[in-house]
């Protein structure tokens, strides 16, 4: 069994952790910890836990950390730089779910997250943990940079684009996503209130968002030259699910889209190509670690447009997280994964 | 394996059973039927489902089912008491998910229901798939009453009490019960639309609800005496979930409430009995199983109040369904049921 | 025009109060104010407010306010006591939305709400603010205590039935109550995020809310004798509405519970009285400042079921505040409040 | 007073335009019909309107209606057409809220509505009720075309940008729209139950959408030459309201956006242009007739995104109908519709 840690699982990515590797057959979670809740059963906070998990959580003692197998850290960004270099001397391997280890650039990052970063000497050893893209590297990783919820629906539905040289003009991409609340966490905050946020919808972050320089990255990466994208986040009033509307322009019209997504996510357990003329719907998602895709090309013009969905605690954090733990110790992927997605 | 089929899968009842039995490491579902769905992948009506289940919807052909072990009706009420005589003749086991097995007397079923009955004679041989009631007789039952949502969450709150003569006024009893938008199916009707239902609360049948006299002849049967029951559903704006408030005034004051339900409950799988003063929330059940319950006496006065929370869709329906599955084909009763709730 | 001022106007309660009294064309918004947000013009937090607000947050300045006709307080418990005895020695009347002036003994008052009151001398003349129980009192009241959002769903429901000697056993009743989630106010707090709330139902304060003791002292007051109460709120993911279930055991037959209700409130202009065997939902009631009630006795039984419904923010608070204006300055009762709900 | 006539008043446009008719000082509802409902009471139906609204839904009796000044058409697509010529030949002036005479080809309206046009030679006369655009023509119109919700939403915020010639690249615009589920009406359907559309998001008609045509329609006749437009329709969590996210290439940089709407805008009493930053929400216009309108451009790039929200039931449908009313019989343009939005 490989014995599991989870720094910071007091948010919804914790609990949504804890949710999957309890059933988990090959690992046990043997350490859970909260500067806050130190003392308090999990299962107390968490009652859907209640009988599934006995642990308390504890202060993030290193000692604790040092005899995991791997830690996973659902906490804010900038706290998992300054406690990642211990673990990973004592052999420990790492899974962030913030954003500490995703942009290889210190400058860029901390233009973005406001921070200096604590450990630059890491970013070009981390790995981008997206297994549509990196799945050899994942799988060697003692560190693993688990993507944002946005970019991975995101660049799921761009790569096969983006990666055909000469296909659609990448100086002009458009993402218009849409977002669920729970994307904003589980922290006292007027503006995610239910009376602020039900019967409502808005976009927000226009002028730029943290997640704009992370899909840049990985597009240019895989493409090897610079991106023009235009990223507009939206607030959605439903707790999970991301929907990335992807507009794209065409510069050959010789290509039979459909074949090539299908033949780009062939061999992918968690990716689903939608038959031609379908739309994909965040509930068909819902709790599984599916990102779902369409593609059209409306009314036979230069536009393509790709829908893509996933549940963004999921495929967008904890499920892509416990993915990356699967490919990482060498297990089936799809452990503790593989189940319907709960409709309605 | 057993070979299981379901008959009107085309509802929330039959999906939410095809995605427990799905992964259910001993069922396997062979048939899955409907009239107006035949010959359309199943997974095309439920996207969910893709890559889980390659069946085709069926018309409800008695040679297919006849092949299987059990057969699941999830179909409106007034469907399967055609069909079931004929597959208890073939030795095919039966789990009803509708009304037509609940009513031991057929006076009372056709004026609740007014529908003349189609076989009476299996009314006395029918067993209540309450487990926790029954679980002895369903373990032997050829054909299982699978209860109704309201019913279960509510006669597992009144049990503990009303079953200790003198404790509480049987005559004077009150369940205040509140249900997600999902308990009125999935059928084309403008009162469950969503712009009818979403940020709206009301009562509904306060002059009968067919529940009542459900919930009424499970108390009568294990009291042995009449029971005088105020029944008052009503629809609250979410999918999934029942939250029953139960009032019933003590005779007693010598007693210990906290214990009565603890020890009721002690070796249940699916009641979780909550610590004094806490609340259940709907939210901690949603896609699981369990029945979470909690026992108050405000201010100390005789008025006892229960509160009992159920996903009507799970305990309420389809996870009950498979527990007595488990139940009738001798297997562990937690089979395919035992994943955490999914919270938020 | 009457020249009025609203304190702390940064909730729900506020903005409501500031929506209602835009349009009103006796009154004039003078002074709005919040320590919070002062210097901060009102319709930057509430856009909505955009083109008929042109006023700034103030700091509540004496001088500013003392210059008001009336004063409306949208504060927390605890902040209007400490203000209105200066307020009423200036001539200036005053509208506590709060629960300052709602309990008449100062005993009771300190035990539920945790402090020491402020001006206990004016509590025997602060006028309850239900105008269908003191509609002459409060026309001459200096200081108006506006009622709670559930006591004022429950009490109208309740008042046709207890003050009638003998009808019912007043020392058993039963009010089961549902609010949509802006009763909880607008502060940052996880327990009414947008992810906690959704999809959720749940019953707290079981074992005692401060809105018990203001609906038994109405309910005292109007029948000279003490009363039993079992008062159960309940969460249910909407933003607005108040749903009350009252059930109360008949001591006599001899009794057109239809004819009693819609005789006590023929002449009321913000209840009504539902046709026999409707049901009352609160969308009928959204934005609007009326209470619409239904009255059942189920199955002929000596249980009588009341079901009353209004908007939390508008009969519950900010409309029936305004209602209480227009009485106090002998307006029309009906000004700025008649405009049909908002459905859907 | 003007005699007003509603045909087809069962809908959600037809209970809008009776909550903002009823209030009205200049207008009264003489005749609400319903095929289906005629003889019922219309506030049996429709609860919010008890004590506002004594009508009874009648049979669409040309007679009746003979004799109003001004008859809407709340009724599905196809029926005005048949009903219109006799009234116009009557004298009666007519708003159309469905979309019989919004497109000018009758080739076009055929192929995408799937109907012989009943009188094209309405088409010419018939005006675009967009006051916006076309205030002078709506003055003097006997027949308006009332436009879609996402056209109005679209269109406005498209505007400013697309009649400066050179300003935008015309053939290649990308319209983003989100709606509240309302806006597919009130009838009975699977697709818009409750437990089908929350927790849900996703887009629909991606191959086309019949508001396709009738924006391309409106920008080609505003700017005079061929118009490209991607346009993508999502449906949202929500009751009310619409979100439009709209693209366009600058092909200068030398322009400021903010000035431009403000000044497009400056006289319009129903469009608000926010502050350079902001981001519109639905909810700021709920229940209100107004049109709130961001411009931005993200990172100083090529890309203008445009945000336009409006409520789709009033600006999108029953409130700019009032308002081509009150400008086709020379009242005041805000007359019913100067309320400020409900909030929350």
């Amino acid at each position: 069994m490989i014995k599991v840690g989870v720094v910071g699982a007091t948010g919804y990515t914790g609990v949504e952790l804890l949710r999957l590797l309890v059933p988990h057959p090959e690992a046990e979670v043997t350490v859970v910890t909260s500067r806050k809740e130190a003392g308090r059963r999990v299962d107390d906070l968490f009652p859907n836990l209640r009988g599934h998990l006995s642990q308390t959580f504890s202060n993030p003692d290193e000692a604790a950390l040092n005899e995991c197998d791997v830690v996973f850290f659902a906490t804010p960004n900038g706290t998992a730089m300054k406690l990642v270099p211990a673990l990973l001397d004592q052999g420990v391997r790492v899974i962030d779910l913030a954003a500490d280890f995703r942009i290889k650039d210190t400058e860029v990052w901390s233009d973005w997250y406001g921070l200096e970063h604590a450990c630059p000497d890491l970013l070009a050893e981390a790995v981008y943990g997206l297994p549509e893209l990196n799945r050899s590297a994942i799988s060697q990783a003692r560190l693993v940079a688990n993507p944002g919820c946005y970019p991975t629906a995101t660049t799921l539905g761009l790569l096969p684009l983006v990666r055909e040289d000469g296909l659609i003009d990448r100086s002009h991409i458009i993402a218009d996503c849409k977002s669920g609340v729970s994307g904003a966490g589980r922290k006292a905050q007027v503006g995610t209130l239910f009376s602020e946020t039900e019967e409502n919808f808005k976009a927000y972050g226009v002028a730029g968002h943290r997640h704009l320089p992370e899909i840049r990255q990985t597009i240019e990466l895989a493409t090897g030259e610079p991106v023009g994208l235009t990223f507009v986040p939206h607030l959605t009033p439903m707790i999970r699910g991301i929907h990335a509307t992807l507009y794209l322009r065409l510069q050959t019209r010789e290509v039979d889209l459909q074949a090539l997504f299908e033949k780009a996510y062939a061999s992918e357990p968690f990716v689903d190509v939608l038959p031609e003329g379908m739309h994909p719907e965040t509930r068909s998602v819902r709790g599984s670690n599916t990102c779902r895709i369409a593609v059209h090309r409306p009314q036979g013009a230069d536009t393509v447009v790709v829908l893509s969905v996933i549940d963004n605690l999921v495929k967008g954090a904890a499920g892509q997280a416990v993915q990356n733990m699967n490919i990482m110790f060498g297990l089936e992927e799809e452990l503790s994964l593989s189940l319907p997605a709960l409709l309605p």
